[in-house]
């Protein structure tokens, strides 16, 4: 095996690699994660790197490793700097995590005494459990209603102790004087620990997003979180959405397997930064939470992915899961367990149940309708009585992908376009403008209907057909040239674009496909509810993607549905709050597990109607 | 390392062993259990081996190898004979096995029914159980009353999916059209096999004693035992009793992983012979139910055994334990499950509650006394309201341990006596006498009593002292050796005794001491229980000793109390009736898990009128 040494800049990370690699595996070795939208086909053009010797930066996934390299990795092509939104919507009060700890202290056996260790010890539990409930109104006795294919459940008619504790158990109760301190998975003892260790009792609440990974820290003893550490999603460049990496698993041998330890060890990789951050001992963390889409929640628990990627479309799983973390190589407490959330389809996951759940659309009289938009558009619609969800494939527009110069929210990126008598843009971190980004992109759409350059059928006017009254500063950025007509939003020398950052009208035919399945989508879920858009309560947007948006961009270009601002409400990382919430409150599991089973998923692929709408839904609302 | 060859004869096997062995470890190496009563220290003299070139037989513990050796091992000094004591008694109707086989034949995913695999799975699984409970009376869905401490538990409110199915169940669904057989374990599918193989479900029952091992393999499609394979304990030569094997444990490094790998080897070489017997595949054997002591069940889990052997005498678990088979290490399908009974106390174990589950004691509204004479004497005592429990330590003597000339009911062993003008032995295997074994101990006091060799005291008469009347012949057989007064049974040219078997005051003694602690202990539980001796309905005499004294023999010496011999039942070797009950019937688990909580368990150790009561019943009946 030949190895050649690769040196990145400005990050000063050598490493020593296989010749024949690609330059994107090697900088995945260095810990450095490059933007691959096309998931290394080499179409997408994302993955610049400027290699010292070539006068051309070269499309990391398509240059393989020959001879020792110098290499600078720009901004631009880096998922890194990119703007992840970390916080989600505040929690209830709730605070009853199913990770417990008791501290005990057991009368010694005696001839008046024999029962054995494990029915001393749960004795015990009991009682302080018990105590405990009466003096702080923490019910965990409730009998659990969870249904269905819940797995490895706890039991709920009594305690029970982990089959593993048992032969350490007689030694530790006899070398700690009989005093211990018992830690509860629900009603189950899962682990030990001498003496009184009460006040340390962590958990992990983990986002496990497509494109990005969030791990929160909380303190069980009080709810608050302690420490947050993100990184993009390592499985990245194995496809760049989640039917890119369905087809890596599908087409390579062990490629489930490649996806797995990826997500593992990026998960690990944020638990070691929140550890050496916070500098709370991970033997002390004893459950993570995770929350994703079906495919990134099946991917992390090692379940086959194709049936998702193919009509008709199902999962292998949509309960919720409990599993020991040493079974999935997470590394917490050896003790320690993963949840992963329910789901209610194939393409309606755990963070789709997430937002019902940190919305509290399960108690609300009124009709709310939620919206998350990522690389699909997933949406929620109802009330207390019914609840409904769709997903849409949107597509990766407004996430930069399909975009001539788009880019996700990192450095550099265009986020806000405002055109009065010229173009004025915001670009994120203040610095010079390399491409735009989806919050941008809807605001630019917006923004040239609204002065006629766009026509409601989303053609972009030229010459003669645009408004006599439009100023010539603007009439000027209409241009013509190798990609078709443009509009120039920005001049810049950091632009592979003759020094322009340019909206194209295929840009805006993406977009256009994007919104129209988006908003299609509601429709048919307000028709399937039948109710009218008067009717809807509230409009929540969650995920990342939303929060940065215009809202009245949004709703100018036909995104959002046509209801007054003030109904519009901003639900953050919801994905992230349902986790949090799920980790410090065992009733929120029920909830979840409840709306996951109640919530009815409506195919809109089924139905001829969504056909007309997508059609329909095209245009952009009259002014 | 210098190695040595070993020709064990008449076996005809050779291994090469590490020279400074001992020939025991050699032997056990060979597959050859030998007899060690002493656990291996060289003072029971039962081990005895012939060497080539050495005149006299060598204690094969004491002797150890450093060349090359053709050694014979003569059945005397062998378990391998031994009488096993397979049967039990009948058992009721109950066919209802905690693994059951469902067959379905599911609906493939369309637009309609977009239900994940999982789901889909459960649904048609439950259908099926559901028709074949209206259709066959069995009741799937009993809610379980198993309570406290039981681990791993099924879970009862509704069908659970194994995690570990979840990664091969989408192809396993698609591959085989979607009819595939679902392996449940209670309420829990833990496997998946194509095609329909409804007719393929087997179980083992475990009786693990302390001197032997039994495995019953069972056709759970309709209950029928199908082959029986038995053999010593293998964990044997670590101690010859449990005393032994806790003080093993306790002072060796890994003693507690050697004694547990002993026992799961023993099990899978039962396992590899009933199924070559059998000719059933293994991976079609989905559980196997154990039954023991407290110390057997214990070392089976490798849970660790000292606190059972020091005072106050406690057990680290009393609750039925399911465990997974590879846990275990246990040859069965790798999706199967180990079951161990439920416990009373440390010294009244699996075995007792399995006694007291086959004679059904709990249903009965008179009361009556169960006897488990092994090592120990457990007593059972009781009806449906109440039920006691003690242990006695009774020792080995019946056993054939500490009686000058004592052996295991194997072949070669004086088993009855009969005393009139002379006497009259019957010995196993019908050929030359080498030793006696407890029954024939027990008859041989009888007699002696009976002609009035010895007094009630237990005194052996010589001389002057004997009565007048006595047969000359049996006078003569009244000698004083080297070990002082002795009764010669039997003249046998295979004795190490000058050619005699002799039973000697010593011995009586013994026996004295065993049968005082037996007696002694039943008159606790009647007082505990305030009831008399004319009270208790029947006699249950169960475990491989009871089922072949003569009970007016046992009667005589005050070892059985003074009832009826119509009252009195031979129960066979409930222990391993029970272990067929649970296999068969999970109602049968319910009860044992209830009998282990109901039963009270007496603690003799405690009682200041057991020493009195104890001092008592050494004293023989009067005729």
């Amino acid at each position: 095996m030949r190895t050649c040494k690769i040196h990145f800049q400005p990050d000063d990370i050598t490493i020593v690699t296989e010749a024949g690699q690609s330059l994107l595996a090697a900088a995945q070795q260095a810990g450095i994660i490059i933007n691959s939208v096309c998931g290394g086909a080499g179409t997408c053009n994302k993955c610049l790197i400027e290699v010292d010797g070539i006068s051309e930066p070269v499309q990391a996934c398509r240059f393989y490793v020959e001879r020792d390299l110098m290499v600078n990795v720009p901004e631009s092509s880096r998922f890194f700097e990119q703007k992840i939104l970390q916080e989600g919507i505040a929690l209830g009060s709730c605070l009853n995590p199913q990770i417990a700890k008791y501290f005990v202290q057991l009368s010694e056996p005696c001839l008046d005494d024999l029962r054995s260790d494990t029915q001393r010890l749960i004795d015990a539990v009991k009682e302080a459990a018990g105590v405990r409930r009466s003096e702080d109104e923490i019910a965990v006795d409730t009998v659990s209603d969870t249904a269905g294919e819940n797995l490895r459940g706890t039991i709920d008619y009594d305690l029970t102790i982990d089959f593993t504790l048992l032969p350490k158990l007689p030694g530790l109760l006899r070398d700690n004087s009989y005093t211990v301190t018992a830690l509860c998975h629900g009603r189950h003892i899962i682990d030990l620990e001498p003496g009184n260790t009460t006040d340390k009792k962590y958990g992990l609440a983990a986002d496990i997003g497509t494109t990005t990974v969030v791990v929160e820290l909380v303190d069980l003893t009080n709810g608050k979180k302690i420490a947050v550490a993100s990184q993009s999603n390592p499985q990245i460049t194995f496809g760049d959405d989640v039917i890119g990496r369905i087809d890596y698993s599908r087409t390579h041998k062990d490629g489930l397997q490649q996806l797995r330890e990826r997500i593992t060890e990026g998960i690990n990789r944020l638990i070691a930064e929140i550890c050496e951050k916070s500098g709370i001992d991970r033997r002390y963390i004893y459950e993570l939470t995770a929350v994703g889409n079906s495919t990134m929640q099946q991917l992390l628990l090692g379940i086959p992915v194709e049936s998702i990627g193919q009509a008709p479309y199902v999962s292998t799983v949509t309960s919720a899961i409990d599993i020991p973390a040493v079974e999935l190589g997470i590394d917490i407490s050896p003790a320690g367990n993963v949840y992963v959330m329910p789901t209610v389809a194939a393409h309606v996951g755990g963070d789709t149940v997430a937002v019902a759940l940190s919305t509290a659309m399960r108690h609300s009289e009124s009709v709310n309708l939620a919206l998350d938009i990522g690389t699909n558009g997933e949406l929620v619609l109802g009330n207390r009585d019914r609840l409904l969800a769709c997903s849409t494939a949107a597509g990766p527009a407004f996430e930069g992908a399909r975009i001539k110069q788009g880019m996700r929210g990192a450095t550099g990126a265009i986020e806000r376009v405002y055109i009065g008598d010229d173009v004025e843009v915001v670009v994120i971190g203040e610095g010079k403008c390399v491409g735009i980004c989806g919050s941008g992109l809807i605001d630019a759409i917006a923004e040239l209907l609204n002065v006629g350059i766009l026509d409601s059928s989303g053609r972009m006017l030229v010459d003669d057909e645009l408004p006599a009254s439009l100023p010539p500063k603007l009439r000027e950025r209409v241009v013509k040239n190798k990609d078709g007509l443009a509009f120039i939003l920005a001049h810049s020398e950091q632009s592979r674009q003759d020094g322009a950052i340019v909206l194209t009208q295929r840009d805006i035919r993406e977009a256009q496909l994007a919104k129209a399945a988006i908003s299609a989508g509601a429709v048919v879920l307000m028709r399937q509810m039948r109710i009218e858009l008067a009717d809807v309560e509230h409009l929540y947007l969650a995920g990342a993607f939303g929060n940065y948006i215009r809202p009245e961009s949004a709703r100018r270009i036909g995104l959002l549905p046509d209801l007054p601002l003030e109904k519009i409400q901003f639900v953050g990382n919801a994905a992230a709050s349902g986790a949090r919430e799920v980790l410090i409150c065992r009733e929120a599991r029920q909830h979840a597990q409840s709306l996951a089973q109640r919530i009815e998923y409506v195919e809109l692929a089924g139905r001829s109607e969504f056909q007309t709408l997508f059609s329909d839904c095209m245009f952009f609302p009259e002014k």
